[in-house]
């Protein structure tokens, strides 16, 4: 099977760019001294996990118990659960943990650390620190990051951060401030429970943009990043990594020709594409992707989607490029925006390896 | 079942509000003395479509070949395929087709008309009409127009437009004109046509805001409108109804409490919400959504999700309001900024009847 016998809209994965991205992360992580958890909230899917392993990872992260739970039945063990328990998850969690997978939650919560200590099956939980992001966990200094570890007692594992914030740099020496703001955070976090007289094994931090241009790690035990697999318009801008590290795009048909307006249709709208616009404050704004040529290159120079309607993407060509000889039914790829929204709308990978020829099909875990 | 008992994100549907949605538009549309084809690119379910079709409706309107397949393994019969169809895809149409099925399918271009007509398989078609929108389509005097005609030869069904630019509409006047002028135009199309010596069945216009503030549909046969159904904060800003008409809303889980700042976090993020931001550009932007009582009522004032990351949405409490008593577990609503995206990240629905009590549980069909 070739790309051109794909119904349009769906995922195209080329295999070499993922396992160039993954080695690429893999050894800048080694290169710390310390373990790579990668976040398999973008690729959910076991096969992009066992190749993270095979690389040299340690255990993986999750966004959604539906992943934790996909994950352990493929055999994987060692999770963290990142996005902050409520009381009412532990059972999915336990139940996971009692047929031999081992996953940990978060909080930065005292009620929900007592419920954690208190469920009948053991759980093990990290303190969310706020290392500047303001979203989720407390400040290292934060008087409730005491409160929190004393009421898990023996289900304190360690303590994670998440510097989402780096988003916002634009160099790599911007992305190294916030890097070693995220690990001052972690590790300071982390004395302060051992000077109070916790045992505390994991300190973990970590973003794609934070684990490449982090200048040392002292400290810290893991890193977490996913987006770095697949790569993104967005990622490119803020130098993570190129153009060409892109691993996924979407490919779609032209279902509309309107050249007195220099624009085509294709049938990867909002639903297609997601309706991320991430790279709005980036330094290149993308709109809601770049149009590549149905092999994956450039080609259309910087014709993107400015438009996406639920079914519809209008793309505007690139004024200073002639009408596309493209017919109706023409194939494009369109690269994405945001690949973790992008990749959610899809039930499946198809795989390419540098040509169209389809060489695997990957489903993938959505929902909740 | 019932509400607390679920694992949340998830999507409710209140079955009240949907069928006097569905009632309202039936008797809006019936004013007019035509028939309304609803778009259940918003639904997506078997359920919904069926309670259309009881209260009236003549056929429906898709917006993807997954649910073509799907309404027609349900039984249903009459559709329209209302986005550009590519000479690939024309196989799986004429396939539903032969098995009972009589989908049309709607096309501006010359090229792709000739492909309908030597398809081996009949299949009817309607010429899309650009009525303003400037998306798919072309103008009524457009020499396109006769040319798609008289290449889809005795394929040609009608003509269909959809004036989405209605959307820029903020009072019932405004869309009033743009009704007018979305009615105007496929009626020159329709008779232009006729002109030349074709004959015109159907003449399919139609969005929710135009159904509802059209003065008159006079040589128009059929109106389209999908998100009435649902309703959502974009159409209740417009006036296509009112804030208590939202129908389906996203039921969430409080994950985290940052009093200094009056935020919580809850649960659902981009994923379960979407990335849509169409309220940005109306007359109240409510962020990603906004916050509900469990019981799916005001409660919090102006609490809006002001970012939405993957997992996690940041709610911005009322600051005229104290930090509310929700302990983290704690219930949550969140009425969608745009039902037809905010739907699309969930696979099935959870129908409450006005209380908590879970009455059924419907599937969506989701994907191409």
């Amino acid at each position: 099977m070739r790309l051109r016998d794909l119904a349009t809209p769906c995922l195209v994965l080329d295999r070499g760019i993922l396992a160039r991205n993954i080695r690429i992360m893999a050894a800048d992580v080694a290169g710390h001294g310390i373990a790579l958890r990668p976040h398999m909230k973008t690729a959910k899917c076991i096969e992009v996990a066992c190749m993270t392993l095979d690389a040299g990872a340690k255990g993986i992260t999750v966004s959604t118990l539906a992943e934790a739970e996909y994950f352990a039945r493929a055999g994987l063990r060692d999770m963290i659960y990142a996005v902050g328990i409520t009381p009412q998850k532990l059972d999915r969690v336990a139940a996971l943990n009692v047929i031999g997978a081992n996953v940990a939650v978060i909080t930065d919560d005292p009620e929900a650390a007592r419920a954690i200590a208190a469920h009948p099956a053991p759980v093990r939980a990290l303190v969310e620190v706020d290392s500047g992001e303001h979203r989720g966990g407390m400040a290292a200094a934060d008087a409730r990051l005491l409160a929190v570890a004393d009421a898990l007692g023996p289900c304190l594992a360690g303590v994670m951060t998440h510097a989402g914030h780096s988003y916002a740099g634009r160099t790599a020496d911007e992305m190294a401030v916030v890097a070693e703001a995220e690990r001052v955070a972690i590790t300071a976090a982390a004395e302060r429970l051992r000077a109070a007289g916790h045992t505390v094994g994991v300190v973990s931090m970590g973003s794609s943009p934070t684990a490449r241009h982090a200048r040392h790690l002292d400290g810290v035990t893991e890193l977490r990043a996913g987006v770095y697999m697949f790569g993104d318009l967005f990622q490119a801008g803020i130098h993570t990594h190129g153009l060409d590290d892109i691993a996924v795009t979407v490919l779609a048909s032209v279902i509309g020709r309107r050249v007195a307006e220099h624009h085509i249709l294709v049938d990867a709208g909002g639903l297609a594409l997601s309706k991320d616009r991430s790279t709005a404050a980036g330094p290149v704004d993308y709109g809601f992707g770049l149009l590549l040529t149905a092999e994956g290159k450039p080609g259309y120079g910087r014709a993107t989607v400015v438009n996406a309607y639920q079914e519809h993407g209008v793309v505007a060509l690139d004024p200073a490029q002639p009408f596309p000889p493209l017919a109706i039914g023409g194939l494009v790829r369109i690269a994405p925006n945001h690949a973790c929204m992008t990749a959610a709308a899809h039930d499946r990978y198809y795989i390419v390896d540098g040509g169209d020829e389809i060489v695997s099909v990957w489903d993938r875990v959505n929902g909740w």
